[in-house]
């Protein structure tokens, strides 16, 4: 049963940064999920930055505690976490990266660990889902928190693989399920309305921040949850669906996202779900000099995943 | 027909900034509007850095693309925009300044040309209200979102030409019109009770923060585009209209602001209203270190504006 | 009567800044209530910094203006208001400090002067209330506000005096009244579900953010002036309640926070209480570099908390 | 005899800042120099912010401690300094605000008391020789440290007062000393050749950085003050002086320039000159955001000044 | 004749910024030189970020002036200089980036126009190299000004074209000449003692920082510039060689590297080489807060680089 | 043979940081030398901060490599160096803290292991010293390189030990050795005369930035290394001995220090000392906001003091 630092022993601004103190190890023991870096930012199409990312989230996961009153739970010690350090890429290669990435996510799901994945880019996601697809013999449903669609055909004339693609690529190599891929916070401008349409060919519901206004945020989380039922679903944060105010160090910030709070409920709603797998991607810390809330809010919303999924499998926490 | 560097070739950080990654030019050509820069920021009255203001919305803007899936149209195409670049201020002499702007300004006036304007500080809605008035004979309705009344008499005993006296004076020159003249996101303190009384002669109706709160934004803005109806309407938008967290660069922050995606919704309704001129100021990215989030609400929101000029111009987009 | 200096002769960027730009004595005079600042953050556990806070909020405070429109009162006329200065620390001595906080306090509270008290970190509120309680021989009724508890045992093994566990402490003293003790905006993640027990024992209700969410601001402080009625209430004000976005600069931030129209609106309330304290704590303008936004809020709550006060003293300003 | 607040007692981060922690008063008493500043920055050519020089000065200077070892004296002792406040400026009126300087200045000269004045842009220099030159009947040599000349005719066509015309001006306005007029650092590129001839006609000497590097900086201030001799001796340091390595915080900034070393060199050899006066200019700290190293420097260059004037006053400190 | 916006005129904070403030064409005219920017960072092996490079050194050149009085040229007549704007890469792709620098770069060689290129990280140079190699078939002598070796054989096991090895690279491929390649300010530490072997294999002579130290940075340029006589030299200035003080806005900086006045020097002798192209690679903006002052000295150093190539050409200064 | 990660395979942004990417244990193996944090800064009288100190520096040194060409030493390897992790203070209680560093530092001493430390404030060299003597029975020559004596008596009145009275204490309790105590780069402005004979008193000899200019950097390190000659050394480098240019962030900063070069230069001497002890204290990263130009050096001068050790250990490196 994995424990973090003491905090009453070791303050938290001593030692050296892990997910939320918890032991950094590649033995992955009992584990039942396990959190990890993968510092890759080539296929950002704007800003770089994001391959600091994962070590942002470790030194803001600093302040999360053991146990969570909202979900009423203990999710380290009933999942076993550990930190598993980071996956190396090889910068300025994305396919050779995409290699590595898959190769050390297999693992992991054949061994029914779900993995919270701290990005680096978004184009991080479609090794990962097919690494799932390897070990699983099955697609996942998907819930997409993004401002952008991600589902372009391709950037600078061919090329396939990059941040703002991977949702259109997932989809042609059936690693997503039919029915079961929404999208949330979206409200980027566009190229042309085209893009509306290629999109909606790809996933199934589209909710911008307009529907959010209007339907009100935990209707809708409702109403995904539902729809997704007991499917494998696999959860990918674009940091960039919370407004810039509240997630300034990101690559493509977009104005007019949501709140911290909305985001919290979202994910804080996923032990209805089969959760199969997390990642929180596009912190870019070079951005974000005012304490470092992007990297805050991500280490939460990654926390609050990991409760979620702890709530499931342990419906009344013991600590 | 005017278009943006395509971001599929040239990415999104090469080249010289312009609006929109739009083409730079004093040629206004079939122009329905321009974007243009007034870099003037001599007339505020506690942190100076407005003179920035423009080239920080311009480079934030790169991220601005061609259509808007929620106005469903293409604002460049259908406006033929271009960067018309700055208009030049005589630093330190505001007078001399505002002749500039004026002469300026009046040339776009009279060619019909809707001007979207970053500035800069508030001071400069004044010439750019004389030049329109000059152009076309008529005074504005005034959509003025901000904390401040700016309808003080007077700064610094006599200086009547001020970010903060610009209504005012507006007011007693004419410029804008009786029963068209609204407020919203008012919420600053102020020097005396006297001044609400003031702002209450020059201004039709107040809508503070509180305000915002008990009606609801959208009620809210219904009532006002009702009011104007089809009269010429000026929109004037200080950017501490935002709360200090979304819009941390700017010279008189107050607490307790709009959200962004309150404002966004204001200016999106927009395409209701017979909109003749807008203007963005404030903008000081001196005190944005976060990744320029103001300059970012503030392209957005300037975005936002043509777009629902575009809407109103050309009701269903062609592309 | 104390003014501020006049903004219209002498700029809000010029002279040394005092809070609101009052007159610095140690003089009492007529006030009925003076600001104050105790720069002291060595009992904090995780990022220091709010040694700085006081400096930060007299130097964001040159905004603030002689009259409040939304409670119709100009407090600092109506109050007599005067910034006091400093109480200085001991660094590195937490009850040295203690003790001179009280022997700073007691003086004040013996005159029936209101203190609005600029940390610092949040174990500077023990004190205070330490020497409200021998200089008027009764406990407080406690509004707290915070995304955390403040009612942990100890820290470092055998530590009893520290930022988390001040509230514990005032309850074990007696200084705090059985009945008139809430909490809003807790959100943080805890150690064990053992806290929530412990906090429960203290506090009579705990208003997390999701209770905010589902019974909304405005009856949720309604419930609690009810509650606390004509008792003498202190305000005790962890910037941490809001939201990163809105208050980066601090020491363990907590994502998820209130928004800053919510805390203006919960300080506004306060007119309706028999207010005897006030503190605004752990601003650590270290970790804010845009434009200050953190000192900001906090210098506005402060404010507001004087017009709160201004507005039950004469409820019809007269200026 | 003046002290500054003892920081074995009151911490130097509490308190309201002062310049030296100590007293803020108008009243001269037995002052033999003050400290004052002059927030005023409408004159600036390039980026603004130095109307918030004095105040980061202020800040910094908490730092300096009452004896110098290297000019072996009590610089506070020994001249009874004082913090005389700031010279209100007329923001946005150039010519105003050279009254209020110049009025503000008088009192001090003909009181013989030597005024360090902490700016603000450099234009704030042309009304305090005026007030010398009015109060003493008298020019002074001039020991002008700068990037820039400072000596062009005019800005924007015709405007004659700006930060970069004050020599010129004062040569004109005969408020300096034929023979007795130094430039050191000098190094800005230029509008043209001429700027050359017509800098030549009024200072007697100018020392480029490259002077500097091929002389040495001592045997340079050594020449200087040999020919300076008697006569009195008004210092002004535009802060830009200094490589922007050490000063990022100003408005001009100039790749090439002098180290800190070199520069507190130089002003520790004033002890040696009549010194009547003495600036620093062009602070602007919005653009410093490394632990204000420039306002940093500026206050030890301010505080250097100081100690050379109280050495040659009286040569054997005794405290 | 190009010449720079007026800045009496159009003040230096106003209009879309150029290089100097000149035109921005692709039509070359009569231009014996251009500025360009190549905004690449994917070839960066520690932090990104470079591709915002051009970008920030066009803003600071903005205080660039016409007029050299240490080289007493005016370089922007002289050499008809424009800004030809930046050459689009191809993001996450090096070899297809390559292709589109050498295609560039090509027809500014065979037409004997010198460039002053902005990267950009270092591997750019390789392709510029070629280019020369193409356009004239001959290689060049090599001034390489760095904190690293750059001989690197390759990067993640088997990458071949990064900015650590675009050295080797060129002198595999014939690019420099046997005899003409020097290094300056070299200092970083290494893999292995075999790094240093395998660099003097290609490198005629390294100057390392402690041989600055030791020789004099004037005598050693007067060395090199011997040793290359009037072969054609291409400098290549890695904004690393200068120290973190002096340019903290770079990927891997290094401690204890040159100062911004012994690198000027270098750059201004430059007017004895027979020079053919210029670049001033990895100046990454993001991690420079303090009024970027990377930023500011790379765009004086191309500057000085510009007026050593006028002063060559054209040997006194007409104007 | 301890070998940091190859950063051919893992990129220096990847994975966990530590000290110089080596492993992170408390396991000492055959170690001679080890990295370790001590994470404290409640002795601090003006910023606090320092406690973040050890956590910057790791990350900067994510780019220092094995092999130092100047030193032509592995130092890794040779002296099998591994990351101790750090040692866990007692936030806010100083004695307390005392105890945990003595009490981790004797076993290291002991096993003749040389700890290169970095703070924390400079309080933690006494119980350093303390742990020093405890464990060999003697004590140590120090070289204290700072921009400060060190040497006062007490703070806040009674307070004995803090980050300004650890050489005085050391003195008194015999704890460094008569005629072997040396300061360099002294500078800071004092309280009184009295203090430059009370540090006489305990130092043998004081350099200050005035004595480093005329006497030249080099013959001082050569007086200072033949005057301790084989006796065993400690050193200890306040990073404020560096000019606030080259490491702004710290807590009290003073113009006019060394530049990384000349502090380079000290350090790589050290092979000729009998080195047991290294600490580099005072790095506070929240002031540094340039890409933390500080902590870079910081780790630099650790890895230079390591390099020394190496070479003296083993003068002909082998790899």
């Amino acid at each position: 049963m994995t424990e973090p630092l003491d905090a009453s022993v070791s303050p938290r601004f001593a030692q050296v940064a892990t997910f939320g103190r918890l032991p950094l190890q590649r033995d992955l023991g009992n584990a039942a999920a396990v959190f990890l870096g993968i510092p890759w930012d080539d296929a950002t199409s704007y800003r770089s930055g994001a391959r600091e990312g994962p070590s942002a989230i470790r030194t803001a996961s600093r302040l999360v505690r053991p146990y969570n009153m909202f979900a009423d739970v203990y999710p380290f010690r009933v999942l076993d976490l550990v930190d598993y350090g980071d996956i190396d890429p090889v910068p300025g290669y994305t396919e050779d990266t995409f290699q590595r990435i898959q190769g050390g996510l297999e693992p992991l799901f054949r061994a029914s660990v779900v993995p919270f994945v701290a990005g680096g880019d978004h184009s991080i996601t479609l090794p990962i889902l097919r690494a799932y697809r390897a070990a699983r013999s099955e697609g996942v449903s998907l819930l997409h928190f993004d401002a952008h669609f991600d589902t372009w055909e391709s950037y600078w004339g061919t090329k396939r693989y990059t941040h703002g693609t991977w949702v259109k690529r997932a989809y042609e190599e059936g690693l997503i399920r039919k029915g079961g891929v929404f999208q949330v916070g979206i409200r980027s401008s566009l190229y042309s309305r085209e893009d509306v349409t290629a999109n909606g060919a790809v996933v199934d519901r589209t909710f911008t921040t307009e529907d959010v206004d209007s339907e009100g945020y935990k209707p809708l989380m409702d109403r995904i949850l539902r729809s997704v039922a007991d499917s494998p679903v696999y959860v990918s944060v674009d940091i960039d669906v919370l407004d810039p105010a509240y997630a300034p160090g990101t690559g493509t910030p977009e104005s007019g996202g949501l709140t911290s709070r909305e985001m919290i409920h979202f994910v804080r709603e996923l032990h209805r779900a089969n959760l199969v797998g997390f990642d929180l991607v596009e912190v870019a810390p070079q951005y974000d000099h005012t304490g470092q809330v992007t990297a805050l809010a991500a280490s939460n919303l990654l926390y609050e995943g990991m409760c979620a999924l702890a709530r499931r499998r342990k419906p009344k926490a013991k600590g």
